[in-house]
């Protein structure tokens, strides 16, 4: 088989590149690991940016986004008993809106398979020779010829290992805390998210529909969930938060490590890397979704230049082009991380600056636009 | 002898602080350890805020200053071997003056033995003991009682020592490195501050007149000055600043540590805090004089309010005003720091998100304007 641009990993980097790609008359085969329930039903990130809700108009799988996800026009800091609302709106003439990721992936699917278009589900890929995929199916080993490889298949996926040590220079941070994440049946406590800085650690409230909330609480990054029965989750999610929750059926739960990853350059010959294969950031800026988007936003223009105008000068520039946002998103999400979470072992005049910087971001225009224009998104 | 308030230290905020009261018609005497020409030849900070510069207009000690001080409308940060402008005066509408704080002390001192008020020099407090001041001039040992007691006399002087252990609590941060700075005759070889940031460490150029700069190269903190002949001080600022500079004579040179510091409250009983005596700053965003000049101005407004209106409302809210702006200044103080110079073992994550830092701050216009507004002066 053979294909223009092969593409490993149906998530949002994967699928929305294929429908990038369709639309510029270039031909993609993806190849995902995972069976499509799965991959449909993934809890992951549920906040778009401006830009990112925009480009899914424009390739026609807006509707439903549209439709059921909630335009939010602020977000709300607490710290200190008292609430800060930060309005988006207002300092960027932007929002954002509220839609799982397994959302955007479920309307990019049912399209692609509409429009007839090769999406391979159980197709695991066993190896990247140059720009030939061998994969597997039903058991079957297959082979699938490309002139490009997009690597879109997330962390721990085979597009970034097929690279050769030392190709790849790595810079990474653990940070010592994890979230204990729930997903549960409850009405939402806040009509806008709502990020609590507590002396006893981090706490978020987000919303995935009117009645389904998802809840963060920081934790030691060696918690272990049975620990954690449910009364426990929602004292320490209500005293944190200071939110009328109400205590619904916990539809799922989890402990999320705290990480940020980033490798350079983000190809390697006709193998490109986008979206987590490139690089992971902390959850606390919402940008993981939004940064792989914009990854293969990148990627498909360069592919484009190559095949309509025959020049390689973006897909030369891609690295360089993508590692701009991917740093300022780093920058961001570590910056928020770091304002909002309790660092145990800081010293008083750490905690003291800490303080103060949620004062300023809270206080001063220019501060509070600073985080607004990162949240909405930076311009590409 | 008797007086309304006694001053402990005759440097910017003990002679504004003065300054301020004899304008409210209370009386008060200063008591400085060192003479008249030490203090006044005291090279230290060179920068004022907008709304300094306005105080001593106000306070009719602004001539010479306006006369011969510099009026800035912006800065220049250079990093990665570019130059770029932070625009302080289209971004706040505020400017700085550079003046040295000496000059500001000369201005202060005239005026204060111009009007034939009580200014001891070489007069060394010995003891606080409540409101009575023990102290020691030519030899002689003399008691000054007074209402309250100003703490005027920096981080090393008595005043926060009479403060028994335990009622301060104290934050501190040693930073890694310290200043080399020279003062030298030659022309300014730019025509606004620079800030660089350069893998081989921070630099900065600033001015104290068109004919005498003020330089600083970043270096570790246990550095010995005599590894450091004229020409590779010269040398390493060339490399850092990328700038033509003149090698005039080098009139004074001296290694400067790197500390942030500040206790809490600002107060006990009787004694109030003010300056250096409460806090430092490192120098990095030219605050320490400011941030000075602001505490006795609330200071001054609390003591003019329990002698004219006979309320102590605002001498018991004196150490939480002061205190916001405290730790805002020891907030932008930390970030120009950590933004600015080379941390050795910093990581590679760490490095590329301070690098992203300073793009940010030199191409978003919110990320400027917090900059820029912090260095002209927050609000009051």
């Amino acid at each position: 088989m053979r294909t223009q641009v092969g593409i490993v990993g149906a998530g949002p980097a994967g699928l929305v590149l294929a429908r990038l790609l369709q639309r510029a008359g270039i031909d993609a085969v993806l190849l995902e690991r995972r069976s499509r329930s799965y991959v449909e039903s993934r809890v992951r990130a549920g906040v778009l940016e401006h830009g990112t809700a925009q480009l899914l108009d424009e390739l026609g799988v807006g509707q439903r986004m549209r439709r059921e996800g909630m335009v939010h026009r602020g977000i709300e800091l607490r710290f200190g008993g008292e609430s800060h609302r930060i309005d988006l709106a207002a300092l960027t003439g932007k929002t954002i809106t509220v839609y799982g990721q397994q959302e955007v992936v479920k309307d990019l699917i049912a399209a692609r398979l509409a429009d007839d278009l090769p999406l391979h589900f159980e197709a695991e890929v066993t190896a990247v020779d140059g720009t030939v995929l061998e994969y597997e199916q039903n058991g079957v080993r297959q082979r699938l010829e490309c002139d490009f490889v997009a690597g879109c298949d997330g962390s721990h996926g085979v597009a970034r290992l097929a690279v050769p040590d030392g190709a790849l220079r790595t810079a990474e941070r653990e940070h010592p805390y994890a979230w204990l994440g729930i997903l549960a049946r409850s009405p939402a406590a806040a009509e806008e998210l709502v990020y609590a800085y507590h002396e006893r650690g981090f706490a978020l409230h987000s919303m995935r529909t009117p009645d389904v909330i998802r809840l963060y609480l920081q934790v030691p990054r060696d918690t272990d969930l049975a620990a954690w029965p449910d009364t426990r989750i929602w004292d320490e999610l209500r005293t944190r938060l200071d939110l009328p929750l109400e205590e619904g059926e916990i539809l799922e739960r989890g402990i999320t490590g705290m990480r940020s990853f980033a490798v350079e350059p983000m190809r390697h010959n006709r193998l490109f890397l986008a979206g987590d294969a490139a690089h992971i950031v902390p959850p606390t800026g919402a940008k993981g979704m939004n940064l792989a988007i914009a990854d293969v936003r990148v990627l498909a223009e360069a592919l484009t230049a190559h095949y309509r105008e025959r020049t390689d000068e973006l897909l030369d520039s891609y690295s360089r082009t993508c590692l701009k946002r991917v740093w300022q998103v780093q920058r961001f999400s570590n910056w928020m991380t770091t304002m909002l979470h309790r660092h145990e072992g800081d010293d008083e005049f750490g905690h003291r600056v800490q303080l103060a910087e949620l004062e300023y971001v809270t206080t001063s225009t220019a501060a509070a636009t600073t985080l607004a224009e990162n949240y909405v998104g930076l311009p590409r």
